[in-house]
């Protein structure tokens, strides 16, 4: 059996721990090397003793010396160093799943608007997939450099597809009410993240602001072209991992809870990771801590033909590294679950 | 000066302790007896060792001799339990701040579709005053009965009731996307408020069921008679205390962000618990805690003339028993502040 | 390669379900079927959303029909339950790993004084082997019925038997002051464990009453039968999985922090489950969570003479259902480590 | 009523602001000005937007200015930075009650080893009194400048002193196993105390290393100077405030569980903040939250003779901001409790 050479850059961030625990287990990609500009020299078991047995020494961040090394890198980088790596990767010819923002937005206003930095160039945006493979899995399986999806628009685009796919709801009336744990804010110190502020507190922030927001318009946009804008408010849960969107949105047709249920469930059969849970019951994060799953949940308030749309998601890992293995498998033609096929860790 | 003889039916719940918590600082209410249906003779310190300097045997519910002692009575007994308990107080002429949400409708059959429980008769829900005093201060003043308004209500009406009183929001168009710490769900055991299920944990529950929505609607049909209904998601997060209540409404003209603001702003320069804050900085819900403030900011999406609204309280204190007490000081002839003027405690 | 078909009785508890996340990942146990005297005929994911795309309906527990179907009976059941169920399996031949406190104290006495509660008859008490495998795997080889050890055991037990088994211990010295995330309570309601109680909080609970006491002090007794007894204080932290166990204890003879830390690493040097931390490197709890790691460091105080030992485990992996699972592997003649490789999940 | 006036030296620490929250509600300290030499200029609403109504302005540190508006000043500065100002400000004829641990150990020897940092002068050192008023009340009310106690050793002696007083307490025996809360790490960014690093997480550090050590250790050989060294373990428990003390001591002589229990009654019936819980009863850290109690327990077991005392404070208020106002009003000649006199906030 071939063994997958994977590089990840980017090791001593969130994202990067999480793809070398999902990789540990992973029978093909096999971690050749981890990759740190900040840290080189250094083990992975001194920045994180938790990988205590685990022996790593960062490597600095050499793109010719990797293609002849690697056959997948996953640069887990943040926005802004993306941009600057990813296409000196590319022309080494080594396939990439880029997991910061960098690659999603597909023009240079764009990213430059809502990220406040300068975007790469057209030529590079245009290379990459964007990697929602539920919905694109024949583009990602074709591609050889995927923009792997954000931690909120994941869930909030695997809960809004269906309607949007077929075009039932109405111009301009989405709002997403969104949720995460507090180990998307990143590694990086701040005043916002230190332990005795964020304990015992409930946060609301970058309203309307987001970076995610043109992201997830523009998917939809993908399948709705009159779907409009969105309202997008970005909340900080005291909880380590875990992403919750609720979706409120207006449709243009009358439908009862049970259509809509039926609608999600036959979107979905055939996606492992996504499970749409029974007409009523709804997921809460915990049930997907830990997993690649997506849970989702629907129902139809009578009173003002409004669907209420709830998924969740682990923020680390269907929001960020498992979802990257996802498509790192389609990519190397292997069946999408190998190695993600691990349960929920509960309680 | 005259002491106020108070007594606290349901002094065993999170409600009843707040009460005395509070009312141990109030310069004129007296803490004369407490109550409990269930641990009448225990002392209040062998069920909160916290109070273990405190000495309170918990006592029967016996309205007449409550009527020859008491001034005036804080009923923080569940749902119920009010609708029983307290007309028989009303009918020996005693005060009443009722916590509980057995008389903030005001029809029979609204309550018992929602509560799902007998209501109290019509002629008792309509001795009541809804005790939202920073709207309704006058009819409270004049009240001998007040029915305490709901936690997420009061988050939710002090946010709404600026638009609302001006007739600026579009019919049917207004999302409360609530979020409360688990004290919100009382003392009583259960596997949803158990720790380990909680705990690490995001939870929506009882989307557009919960007995908070028919209570918030027809406080803003009496500003608005046009304003329909609303979506509701109520969801638990994991900490003790805080509500947030997230709202979005659709604007029936044009506003900018400064003008809304501006709005808030006037509406409640004469309210001493209500903080509306700068523009562009939100409240988080921890700092309120332990106060009786409401914390309030708004913005607008231009790209949608959408208003998103943020309102934050201790579910506790301005959304129970600061709130009653607020009440019982406006009742009593006292200024509103009495005893209630303490500082947030953080972190 | 043969399959071994599991059985897993107290499936639904927090030690079951721990069972069935790992067992879902290992190469050669196949979990047959899941009983619950409780829920029979429910289907877990019932009980459990977390596991929705798990199809197990649980069982009634009717032991002569599981000893045709199955190989090996994990009894995740509580204390005074297994005491009955057990020797009902051992009867029928089947292989059994109970995780309860039932089998690990050797007479029916010091049982019934500590467990307040009848005992398994002197000659099942005998039957079992402890299940400590890092000291007594020879034994566990050998068994058909393992008593694996408590939560604080494991972890006290690990870090106390370098000093132990080398007779370095003055007699009645130890002190062990233990603590543990609140999942370690189980799942049956009680107000010690309701979230607004816990959180926040830190409780010290049962000091010198717990019966992991016994359990603790007979398995010392084994390598120094001088060790007398030891102070035990249990805490709960507001944390849902972890234990850190730090004990004190009075060296009989003067050592460097690095000979003793020289000592345990070469006792441990061929565990794979125990990491001895770097000298001056000590363990968190979230540093082994999600895995079947003992973490264990150790520090001499020169001024007086006494050693400060610190070890850390997840009380439901390490503590319950991984360490059950390292021993199933050993009975069943696989390596120890066999689906149990995986990292720990951080943050 | 003479009005006292207050200055809050280090006013945006977390010492600082539980200065301000518990002086709005002290009716003789008016607090005067609010002093910050990183953020002079600054509103403190900028800086904590719970004091959003608030009104002062951080003021540069000038100790001449000082000493014509202020009756009293808290010093809630880092260590090494009030061995330089207090000096400045006693020579100006201020009363200072200092929280840092500049002032509190008594030889510059004793000082640079454990803080690592120059000292203050003898000269200095000597002028301060050490501020346990439970125990050293007399010399507070004849001083002029206070070294408030560390947060730890609070916990620690009360917990210790009826014992080490009567001269009980076996050479070299007391070990204490102590546990904070985060705030207990300051404001200050770090890694360790980063969300989601300390969420979920139980972290021992600096053992038999921390500067609050030798601090304990003078002050026990106060009462006993037979008393030796102490074992001394610090714990990060993950919640905002409390701290715990877990001590254990092996006497000199057998008593019973009921008669030490009955001396740390005795000791402690004249100290209104000491809270000697019923016999079997131990307090939990959530049971002082916000309040100035200092709750305690005692046991014996009978097996070793050796003493387990729990002691449980708030470490932000009797820890530190409340303990200080306690020393302020015994050196203004008020009765200790002014302003103090608040129930703990629970849930």
């Amino acid at each position: 059996m071939k063994e997958i050479k994977v590089g990840i850059i980017g090791a001593t961030g969130y994202g990067g721990i999480e793809l070398i625990r999902l990789l540990s287990n992973h029978p093909h990609f096999q971690i050749h090397a981890v990759y740190s500009s900040s840290q080189d020299g250094m083990e992975i078991s001194e920045v994180y003793p938790h990988l205590a047995n685990i022996l790593y020494t960062l490597k600095k961040i050499e793109p010719k010396e990797m293609a002849k090394e690697l056959d997948i890198i996953f640069t887990a980088t943040p926005s802004g160093v993306s941009s600057q790596l990813v296409p000196q990767l590319l022309k080494e010819g080594i396939k990439v799943v880029d997991l910061s923002g960098d690659f999603r937005l597909k023009t240079e206003e764009l990213y430059e608007k809502w990220y406040k930095k300068p975007s790469a160039s057209i030529e590079d945006l245009e290379k990459s997939v964007y990697g929602l493979s539920e919905w694109f899995a024949d583009e990602v399986k074709e591609s050889t450099f995927i923009a792997n999806p954000g931690c909120y628009p994941t869930a909030t685009l695997l809960g809004l597809a269906p309607l949007a796919q077929k075009k039932l709801i109405q111009p301009n009336s989405i709002i997403v009410d969104a949720k995460s744990g507090i180990s998307g804010a990143g590694r990086g110190l701040s005043p916002i993240v230190h332990y005795a502020e964020i304990n015992e507190n409930l946060k609301i922030y970058k309203i309307n602001q987001h970076p995610h927001i043109p992201e997830i318009e523009s998917i939809l946009a993908r399948w709705d072209d009159q779907i409009g804008h969105i309202s997008f408010s970005p909340h900080l849960i005291p909880m380590s991992r875990g992403i919750m969107s609720t979706m409120y949105v207006q449709l243009n047709k009358e439908f009862s809870a049970e259509e809509i249920h039926q609608l999600y469930v036959n979107c979905y059969e055939d996606a492992p990771f996504v499970r749409v849970r029974k007409l009523g019951e709804f997921p809460s994060t915990k049930e997907v801590s830990g997993s690649n799953y997506c849970d989702i949940n629907v129902t139809v308030d009578e009173r003002t033909n409004r669907v209420t749309i709830v998924a969740v998601i682990d923020n680390l890992v269907k929001g960020a590294a498992g979802q990257a293995i996802q498509n790192g498998n389609i990519m190397m033609g292997y069946d999408q679950q190998t190695g993600l096929n691990v349960l929920p860790i509960y309680p």
